[in-house]
């Protein structure tokens, strides 16, 4: 949808298959979980419990309604197209993060948590994973937003300074560097005393909260 | 994905709200259901039933597969991206309608069975359903087919003989106008030996593969 050539340096799936193929593997990725979710988990109810939790992190609610505002975004669009989303803010760009990424993210999150304590986990562990997820999801969008400003297109294997370009709300725009970088600290010290609620097994956690904020690419 | 202006006389959602917002529209409604059914089904076991029904008819070896065989097909598209599909012939627009058009319609007749009967409906009830809802499939289909080739713009609310230019594979293009029809009259001999089985509460369906059909648009 940015219509960019380049994903991790290689060619974008739309520019070798067509517009009408690169469309139908989004859609058959969308799916197959549900069919793999549906047909492999011997317990029904742990299957709906995530069937449940990965419909919501990916439906209209979700990463595609998160897709929705973004697209609905950038100046040129707002004023065409979408004339019903409001104007730029910290709020509308903090929404479209919690959906777009930090939806998938966070249902990562649980996801995992589920399946290993079963269909109901206890309260107290799924709100610590939850907030987790919410804090590893801010934190990798904050870090785009930076790298697309910082970062030379030769370092992310995708164009850089697109964002900007074409009006999209990010971090830097509207905050500046600094007060990213701040947000930033603040995620990674969110999901380091998550982590710690949640005991020594979860300090794979922790590690991948902090690889996420120094990630280059 | 066939770019066209208007459906059932009324402008498509991509000319009116842009390309990006009607694929994204398109994912959530696919997305939906699965949400829909793994929130409001109580029984799990149900949920599961259905679910697995449903992913599996849209999925890659469904709905969505079948329409890369017949994104893969026209003539021009096969020159340039899809190599891989072999030449047109009967077999494969037989695949392509039973995977593009009838796994949705036998899927639904499926769920409708599963629903009223539970999770492991009857065996032989269950056989009954699914080969009337691979007629029906294949009746709509055909009919589809031949419509495009008698019917007017007007009737139809959407171009005509678009299937033709194009160079897609089609029943009339494929055995002529005169055999279609005998196909099609065959799908309704299948659907109505069904309904009988099924006894005097599947007329309904019987009737509903006669209105199918005869329908004019």
């Amino acid at each position: 949808m940015d219509d960019d050539d380049l994903r991790r340096g290689r060619p974008t799936n739309h520019k070798v298959y067509g517009e009408a193929l690169a469309i139908l593997a989004g859609d058959a990725l969308n799916t197959l979980p549900f069919e793999l979710l549906s047909r492999e988990t011997k317990d029904a109810a742990l299957a709906i419990a995530l069937i449940r939790e990965l419909a919501a992190a990916t439906g209209p609610e979700g990463m595609i309604g998160g897709q929705v505002l973004d697209t609905c975004h950038p100046v040129e669009a707002r004023q065409e197209q979408c004339r019903f989303v409001a104007a730029a803010s910290l709020p509308k760009l903090q929404q479209i993060h919690r959906m777009k990424t930090g939806a998938l993210i966070r249902c990562a999150c649980r996801m995992g948590a589920i399946t290993a304590l079963g269909a109901q986990p206890p309260a107290e562990t799924l709100a610590a994973i939850d907030t987790y997820g919410r804090a590893i999801g801010l934190a990798f969008q904050i870090v785009d937003d930076i790298l697309d400003v910082t970062a030379t297109e030769e370092q992310m294997g995708k164009k850089t300074n697109k964002d900007s370009e074409k009006g999209k709300l990010t971090y830097p725009s509207l905050v500046g560097l600094e007060k990213s970088r701040a947000y930033l600290a603040e995620q990674v010290r969110v999901a380091d005393e998550m982590t710690r609620q949640l005991g020594p097994n979860a300090m794979l956690l922790s590690q991948l909260a902090h690889d996420l904020a120094n990630r280059s690419n």
